[in-house]
């Protein structure tokens, strides 16, 4: 299958690359180096440099034997994109070109504007090149669990059945957002299915929650084919982040009461949703929504698991709780369902004593190139 | 109070701008031409020409002794907006500043493009100027009832209480629109509500149908006190467009079977619930809905009421089935609430026999000025 990876450049982009490479699909990757280029301009830089995206390929070219077509482009540029969706003519189209962030979404003005105008007119550009170069293409989107919010009743896979005085409806299940950022795919959402109906063009939505991990299927070992692994409170995963505040002895910051519970997944199951997504695709005129995560946790129960793998380790972990900068519930009812990835063959990773201290023991190897002072960088919902 | 009214110069704008004027309110009108752009660029000339914005305020000033201010420039410019709000410093802000046409936003790729950048644009830099230069200001949106669609269940104004699997959450009402135009209004409010949770800003979004007339309680008689009047597909709402069609003799075009069901209001209705929500203010941190109509109409029904009044006026009005452009449920249950307006106060104009008797009255005076051949666009939503 011939798939596109807009945003092939990223934590998750690069391995989608790879992955789907290795089981045999034809893949171009395109990005814009957006993420490095804000990572590099607020220095957030990740954990050890990474080639930039010709030079991946060439190593998974020299690793593999496979190739991975590489354009380097703005998505949001319309004859740029016609051109990628023109002469590639994907059968499948991963949309990840997207400002990643929340705490950089709240920032500023300008850093919101950023993600705004990049995120919705990426997607516009997306839906508009579907339908006019691919419309029997599959476009897998990524969305995010966070759209969602933390609402008082059980999340259900994408879509609720409302009973109201006695009459019934389906609807999108209700979304509302804890950040700009997460309010972005929320807009993605609801424009996507806008055209899903209008035009009938055929939508996976996945609504992932944070990914941890490094190491995939594809890269285990080998250095240039890691992806970014930003650890700093902008760019890094809370799992991530707080793996790394432990190996060089910051006190893991736990925000409020830290009962805040979301779905995680291990980096491995992501590349294995995308996957079967993409093996496995929605009808024309379909929007397929999954939440795509293996395991809740709260960041207490985070903090915890990392300081035990510390312990294990020999590191002494500490905890510290800190006033929230966000606006969110500090303790609330989660309930989300996600059994539509499983039964299309997901087999999870769990994060266990095993993978924790695996993840653990690769971050220490790397201890020396930590830069401790860019891990904190207040930024507030509301100044 | 001091009333900033973005969209100053649009249908609504600027009978809006002289209502509150004459209340007493201090306004300033800010707009930026787009809409009179837009109908000279696609030929879509209202019914009559109307001076500019400065002249028109010239015209207020000379027949109320009053004053409104006007500025023009792109609200999508920061340094624009930001000066508008430092400078004039509001109590309140009228958010009528976007592109107002279903049809010209399925025309094709670069009409929706405009309609997204602009309409999201636009009110993405209002929040950040309420936010910074205004946090305490009331912001007045205008959304619109076909954010909503129509769903198979009564409609709640603006939120609905879901009881799921033995618990209940409150949320938006769900929201799924028909045309890209109507879907903006959807991500307006999305936006809207993720900042008023995060900032705190007083908002009143509210859900209009469509409007019709012309004649307000200030302009009556004064032909430079008019708004535009436009009467083809992409830029005149359906009453006023088929009350055109019958003058000229021009079959009323109703689209599929014409059960097409929604909630209209008169002009001068519209200016009543834009004073009162003003002057009766949404709280701090505070996203209140109305839903603004006065009363529903299939189109078969405006056709009959259009066909009628032009029997009493010796026209005989055909009307014509033509095959439904547009993707939208021509059958449906429809059954929207709309108390809140009412109950601050709101004396609603009903479209009864005098009323559609006296417009179609004014339109026959101006019946050499119509141009027929401007009336048919052919704008399909999917090609």
């Amino acid at each position: 299958m011939k798939v596109l990876i807009l945003g092939g450049d990223g934590y998750l982009g690069w391995p989608t690359s790879m992955h789907l490479s290795a089981h045999g699909h034809e893949v171009l990757a395109v990005d814009n180096y957006l993420r490095r280029n804000l990572c590099r301009t607020e220095s957030s830089e990740p954990l050890f440099d990474v080639p930039n995206l010709h030079r991946r390929a060439e190593s998974w070219k020299a690793k593999s034997g496979k190739t991975i077509d590489v354009r380097i482009g703005d998505l949001a540029d319309w004859d740029f994109i016609a051109d990628v969706f023109q002469s590639f003519k994907p059968d499948a189209v991963i949309h990840y070109a997207e400002q990643p962030s929340a705490p950089y979404s709240m920032k500023d003005r300008s850093t919101a504007a950023l993600t705004f105008h990049n995120n919705l007119g990426v997607t516009f550009n997306v839906i508009q090149a579907m339908h006019e170069f691919a419309p029997d293409a599959h476009l897998v989107k990524l969305g995010t669990m966070g759209e969602y919010g933390t609402p008082n009743i059980d999340i259900e896979e994408g879509w609720l059945k409302v009973e109201h005085k006695g009459r019934s409806e389906k609807f999108l299940f209700p979304r509302q957002a804890g950040s700009l950022y997460h309010t972005t795919k929320v807009l993605d959402t609801d424009l996507l299915w806008f055209y899903v109906r209008t035009w009938g063009l055929r939508v996976t939505d996945l609504m992932q929650g944070p990914v941890y991990g490094l190491e995939t299927y594809e890269n285990a070992g080998e250095e240039s084919l890691y992806p970014f692994f930003n650890y700093d409170e902008l760019f890094g995963t809370v799992i991530n982040r707080f793996m790394v505040q432990a190996v060089v002895g910051y006190p893991l910051t736990v925000y409020g009461k830290g009962g805040q519970t979301r779905g995680y997944l291990n980096i491995k199951d992501t590349l294995q949703c995308l996957r079967l997504s993409i093996e496995n695709p929605a009808a024309n005129g379909e929007l397929r929504i999954f939440n795509q995560f293996v395991e809740t946790f709260s960041v207490n129960d985070i903090a915890e698991l990392v300081r035990k793998s510390g312990s294990r380790l020999g590191l002494d972990v500490q905890v510290q709780n800190l006033p929230n900068p966000r606006k969110e519930m500090e303790e609330h009812y989660y309930n989300p369902a996600h059994t539509g990835l499983l039964e299309l063959g997901l087999q999870p990773h769990f994060l266990d004593d095993a993978a924790i201290d695996d993840m653990m023991r690769l971050i220490m190897s790397y201890e020396d190139r930590i830069q401790k002072d860019c891990i904190f960088r207040d930024v507030k919902w509301k100044k």
